[in-house]
């Protein structure tokens, strides 16, 4: 593990300025030398690197925010919340991304080498800067083992779960977003309803899957698994799914994310089914292109702008040093729930 | 104008180092403690200060990317072409946001003051870094009248039209784009079709329309004001400039986004015509939301991803010593033609 320069100079015995004068082995300078080079400086003016300045600050005022991938539809307003939060507390940001998705589509999500690869220089980078602190945001939730050993400046994980206790996470609460949405559709009357799930390996799917279960068992109505069908989160794996839940004769589909919930509209478009008159659908994260399906997509908004905003509140908290933040060190996970969006298709 | 460190320098006549030394009152260090600390150093492990040690560098590789908004709906598809076209050539990039929509939604577009606000402390940001070089990305296409005199290090202005003549511009071909879309639409039969523009104080609106005027001309069809409605670039003015249209009969319409479009579909949805079959609509910018219409938009991709790509190499071969690069410093602007997009709407 690498040590810091204060580090060095507190074995050493000497200041900060000498280590790093070392390091960069500069040159002595002579009084004369130094006067006159002084007056020039006042007259031209100077510009400060402010970077360069703040090795020996504490405090430089700057977040880095790290990535997975800007792309990644959750992602962007998030970052615009945290950037808004942080901006009114007098932050400024800088925005590092390793675009995981653009480099290798869906063929990374446990590939912690290729994570690794992606996310160490950047973190090198805001190492380099010596930002006060970091918020790393995940591309989709799941156990984030990629922050260095050596970081010796806050950090909060957003939309997935640190495994190091102390950086507190802050993910969806998906857990109570599926038991919200069965519990709609329950309320609508529909006692029989087919679910189309994401990839059953993901913390997201089986934390859904859960609420829809605790909802209907609530409600006394029997778990199905024939009619669960597992999706993939694209398009295409809901109109797939929406076929074998229409030979089954289900007129009622829960979907985990909208883009299946726009295939499953692709399949009863094609079949001469009304979607929202015939069949009920149900989709989730309330993303742009939910309210341009006809009709219009009931859905469940995650609310992203709350989880962002709890990840900068929680890292201003950090950086106050009158708080006493000890428990945002020991595991700490927020859960934030989203909320139902209530539009014309069920 | 502020100084460099290597202007004041050579002034005195004496090297960037000892006139940085200076600055920051570096004390003398002698040889014995000098060794001490580089043993610690060896043991240890140093995690150095990259953007410290870059003020003696000519290069960091790291370009500063400063959008207007990352929200725009253009704008993050461009920023990833942008970062995977300069990471491929060993660059690093770093992302700061004035976030314009987001403070102030539409209300900002020629306010000169308020872009100044937001973008000044950004240029100092990558000033302070010591970037090699920078890519401003507009929100809406305009003069950019806003980076500093003081930089000294090269910039490209991508989506907008930099208002001095050492920066090069990328920007949409609107005119081209028009003259496509209306030439597809009158090559399916349409003499006369209705035109939805943008707000005409707006460059990609006047441009898109005159690309729309020399087709019809070409075409042999007289050019009817009475069947051109200015929207607002909002959906809801889409069905606003619908309802006028169909009042009026006509049966084909042209609108200069996809949003507008939606808005479209929306009137005629309400009003029990079947859009694609009754009335044929097009759009323009091939956003996401267009594949999620029924029937799915016939539309103009903008192409983002060749402006951006456009913008990076302009930049790589400014910062590439041995290339000729004097053009790009005398009101270059790069225009950047997209493509048809047929579905099923026409």
């Amino acid at each position: 593990m690498a040590a810091t320069l204060k580090e060095i100079a507190e074995i050493c015995g000497v200041t900060v300025s000498t280590v790093s004068n070392v390091l960069n082995d500069k040159p002595k300078v002579g009084e004369e030398k130094k006067q006159q080079i002084l007056k020039v400086v006042e007259e031209l003016g100077y510009q400060p690197n402010y970077f360069a300045q703040g090795i020996r600050k504490t405090q430089k005022r700057i977040i880095g925010i790290i990535t997975e991938d800007i792309k990644e539809f959750a992602t962007v307003s998030m970052v615009e919340t945290i950037m808004a939060t942080l901006e009114g507390a007098n932050y400024r940001t800088m925005l590092l991304n390793m675009r995981m998705y653009d480099k290798w589509t869906n063929q990374w999500y446990d590939d912690n080498i290729k994570i690794a690869e992606s996310s160490k220089p950047l973190f090198q980078q805001i190492m380099s800067v010596k930002v006060d602190g970091f918020i790393y945001i995940a591309g989709h939730c799941r156990k984030i083992q990629c922050i260095p050993d050596n970081i010796d400046f806050p950090g909060v994980v957003l939309y997935g779960l640190s495994d190091k206790a102390e950086y507190p996470s802050v993910v969806l609460d998906d857990e109570t977003g599926g038991y919200s949405a069965a519990q709609f559709v329950i309320s609508k009357g529909h006692k029989e309803f087919g679910i189309i799930t994401g990839k059953l390996d993901n913390m997201h799917s089986s934390k859904r899957l859960t609420g829809i279960q605790k909802a209907m068992f609530e409600a006394g109505i029997p778990y199905n698994p024939d009619i669960v069908i597992e999706g993939d989160w694209a398009r295409e794996s809901g109109y797939a799914g929406a076929k074998v839940l229409m030979e089954k004769g289900i007129n009622s589909i829960l979907c985990m994310n909208d883009l299946m919930a726009a295939g499953v509209y692709d399949y009863l478009n094609e079949h001469g089914l009304a979607p929202g008159k015939d069949i009920t659908v149900f989709g989730y994260d309330n993303r742009e292109i939910s309210d341009y399906l006809y009709p219009r997509l009931s859905t469940y908004d995650l609310k992203l702008e709350n989880l962002a905003q709890k990840a900068a509140e929680i890292m201003l908290d950090i950086l106050d040093e009158s708080k006493d933040t000890a428990e945002y060190h020991n595991n700490y996970i927020a859960k934030i729930p989203g909320e139902l969006v209530i539009r014309n298709s069920i």
